[in-house]
């Protein structure tokens, strides 16, 4: 998406090797005219999918999954990073390892929501070590419903995350790939995925 | 809204006398058609205020605040429930006490923004103790901006969140009064406000 990657360069701030800092456009301010093309991107990928519900993880997934939910005319899920007093019945989880924060979170859904004829599109900002992502996918497939694609704003293509979504099955549809974040500077792949 | 009362009369369910869950369509699983409505109806009431930013909470704010973002053309910035390695910069911070989940946040935005020129609509799915809005206000405050108005979908008006709202000067738009959820049953208030 050659918007995104020309936003990157002009709003995305290098905070050091490997570090993309896009929180005035897409994770703490957010951009929500990107984000509704952003949607309207993943609803021309993914629109023959059978898709019924889209799910991301609180709370940077939200604003985009929303948008792609809207175009889809799919509700919405998202998964949350602690198990709350507001959920009832059976509650799927899985544990999503933070490494911006350092932590693991045990990652719930309440699996009503989730059902075997379900065709489920995966959402979230970033890819890098893939954590988030295959915690949704097992969450996923625990309902026993199907991962039908996932679709990523920013990857981070010399992490491992593609790969390990790949090994997993996983369809994944990232819109910017980056290759590497280095010297201050941001470098991508030659095609999109 | 008379759509969102018949919403809340249909798919709402009373878990104990005060207690309203919407996960099925408002703060877990999220039905974006109407949040869609929901921004509109904000979008309405405040078009003439003269909104610069939107600033709601994570995590069950941000795909409402999204669409209203989107009616109004404005950017949406979230304040996070913890402070991440990602912030930078100066932080505004204020606690917020959530009853629900029996513990208090140090509620925190990137001070870079939000500015004196800035008018602020803050945006939130629930007003019950008033907590979560007092705290948004008050980093508004901290950082020289103005509040222009506070939008909340679902009052519960028998709790003190209201009254303490309007005490800090906010003008508060509420969607859905409720005046009472109790025996099973939600009541609401004759008029919207």
């Amino acid at each position: 998406m050659e918007k995104l990657k020309e936003r990157i360069l002009k709003d995305g701030r290098v905070a050091g090797d490997g570090i993309l800092k896009v929180d005035t456009f897409l994770n703490h301010q957010i951009d929500v005219g990107l984000m509704e093309e952003i949607g309207e991107e993943f609803y021309n990928r993914f629109k023959d999918a059978g898709i019924t519900k889209v799910l991301t993880i609180e709370a940077s997934g939200i604003a985009i999954a929303a948008f792609v939910a809207r175009a889809l005319k799919v509700p919405l899920l998202f998964a949350k990073k602690s198990t709350s007093k507001n959920m009832d019945g059976e509650i799927l989880t899985s544990p999503v390892r933070s490494y911006t924060k350092g932590l693991t979170y045990l990652v719930s859904v309440a699996g009503k929501f989730l059902g075997p004829e379900d065709r489920i599109l995966l959402i979230d900002d970033f890819l890098a070590n893939g954590s988030a992502l295959l915690g949704l996918a097992d969450i996923v497939g625990k309902s026993g419903a199907t991962v039908a694609g996932a679709g990523i704003v920013i990857e981070k293509s010399f992490q491992p995350g593609r790969k390990r979504a790949e090994e997993a099955g996983l369809d994944v549809c990232s819109l910017v790939r980056i290759s590497a974040i280095k010297d201050g500077r941001v470098t991508f792949l030659e095609e999109d995925a």
